[in-house]
């Protein structure tokens, strides 16, 4: 069923448009009508626009009537506009059907929704990056997003690395939310940090050694947060660089001493992150997390 | 006066022994008795030992009676000690005299123990990069440092860059605390961020593009803790790589974005940072803030 996709920039500028003009034709071909916000190739420093015109997109977006709102890139840029957004609008907006799609740092405005209003907002793909590549974007990102589009998709699976394999199935049953880990600690002590009880927390990031992600995870740890989980959720983490100085220190390090710090469960694996194949998930709704084996399965049901 | 330094570990393995040798020989060339830890050159993939042995190497420091402890690197690591540390014994250690010096990771340290006893430690060189250095060490570091370790140093001063020149005088006084921005902004949410109202917070941050830096700050800011100080004093960011995708995007643009978002004066150059010639700062202490024309002095008087 044709939906209509309104495209918009509220982090950091577009530098080649043919990248955000290809995503949106693949859209078109998949038979969306795709609307560009007026600023999207708004350029102000490594902003899409100064502050007032990227909170305008947003505005805009949320005004659009749209049935999704997808960002072009992410970046970095949306926490500076934390305390402009008008939550009120966009929980409106999304309660009256439209999905906000996005990641990295998109995850500010998600979780500052999600504290702000409760409303759902959705981390999955962004237009440049999945659907302007060259080439053909990612299967299992496209069916996610189409999934999400049509309002079909109620759950997704995934296989757990060996090591992680439950003996006895696990079922737990809480929020999720979470996203870019650096964006999730960066919100840590502020008003924007969404305070989710018995939640489901899902992290990925990109370009952090994993001695940050260790930080991260600590900052979170200690401002009480893991703590109050039920689960946590690791996507991928990538494209950051080992020194010599590691000396055996790695991801695997990380996630061991996370598993040590909190009773949670901590699985990994996740189809989520700055990785091609990418999964739609809903940021803010009550999720069922299954684990069977090595399959895990989070379900959403039906929302809207 | 002869005075007794010891010399601890308590984040990074030490890579190059003969950095810490030729640093502790150049105190003891200065008329001071050096004493190495036991686990100064402790390795534990990339930390100076696991975490039990850190925090044995800073609770022997403590009880050393020693007039200074010196750390040997910050690095990463101290994050992860801070639930374990005994902070009445270091306390205890600095009401008997014992000045505790360090910076960069030991930031971690110096504010856990503000916040949780009211303890002034000091932010000022480490060994190895500082006195460990092939050639002289830098003058006015090793003159702070002796100042310091005398316990002669009542304060500091330095050239404002002209556009912060003032027209009247400027007098703050309020509690000096802060140090390197990655870890305070990582305590924020957490116990061990110091509650400092009407305080003078001082930053500076090493390999962090200034985007970075304003999304550090924007936490600092969000989580209240910005709006509460009298005055912020920026020291030196150092050691990033800009990119093409700035495009005029600097950390200029991030003083003057930080001064809009303050009422409390936003002084910069001040000599603290990851480079050569640095002060030494009493992270704690009520201090004096007074500026005429373009002559900044931060002046604590005599402390202990």
């Amino acid at each position: 069923m044709t939906k209509r996709i309104y495209i918009f920039s509220p982090s950091s500028a577009i530098r080649d448009k043919a990248v955000v003009r290809r995503g949106a034709a693949r859209l078109k071909a998949l038979g969306h009508e795709v609307e560009l916000d007026e600023a999207v190739f708004a350029i102000h420093m490594r902003f899409a626009g100064d502050d007032a015109t990227r909170l305008a997109a947003i505005h805009r977006a949320a005004a659009s009537g749209a049935d999704v709102a997808l960002i072009t890139r992410g970046g970095y840029g949306l926490t500076r506009l934390l305390p402009g957004i008008k939550y009120k609008a966009v929980a409106k907006a999304v309660h009256g059907g439209m999905r906000f799609v996005g990641l990295s740092d998109f995850t500010a405005f998600q979780n500052a929704v999600l504290a702000k209003t409760g409303a759902v907002t959705w981390s999955g793909p962004a237009l440049g990056e999945d659907f302007g590549v060259e080439g053909e974007p990612d299967e299992i990102m496209q069916a996610c997003f189409e999934d999400l589009v049509d309002g079909r998709g109620e759950g997704t699976g995934w296989q757990l690395p060996k090591p992680e394999a439950q003996a006895k199935p696990v079922n737990i049953k809480g929020v999720l939310w979470g996203g870019n880990l650096a964006i999730v600690s960066a919100l840590a002590g502020t008003p924007w940090l969404p305070q989710v009880k018995g939640g489901i927390l899902f992290l990925e990031d990109v370009h952090e050694h994993p001695y940050r992600v260790e930080r991260m995870l600590t900052q979170l740890l200690y401002a009480g947060v893991l703590g109050k989980q039920k689960a946590i959720v690791l996507g991928h983490f990538t494209n950051y660089k080992p020194v010599p100085h590691d000396k055996g220190y790695r991801l695997q390090t990380v996630v061991d001493w996370l598993r040590t710090q909190v009773k949670a469960p901590v699985f990994t694996g996740l189809p989520f992150g700055h990785v091609p194949t990418k999964v739609a998930l809903p940021v803010g709704a009550k999720v069922h997390l299954a684990v069977e084996g090595r399959d895990a399965f989070l379900v959403w049901g039906h929302l809207h």
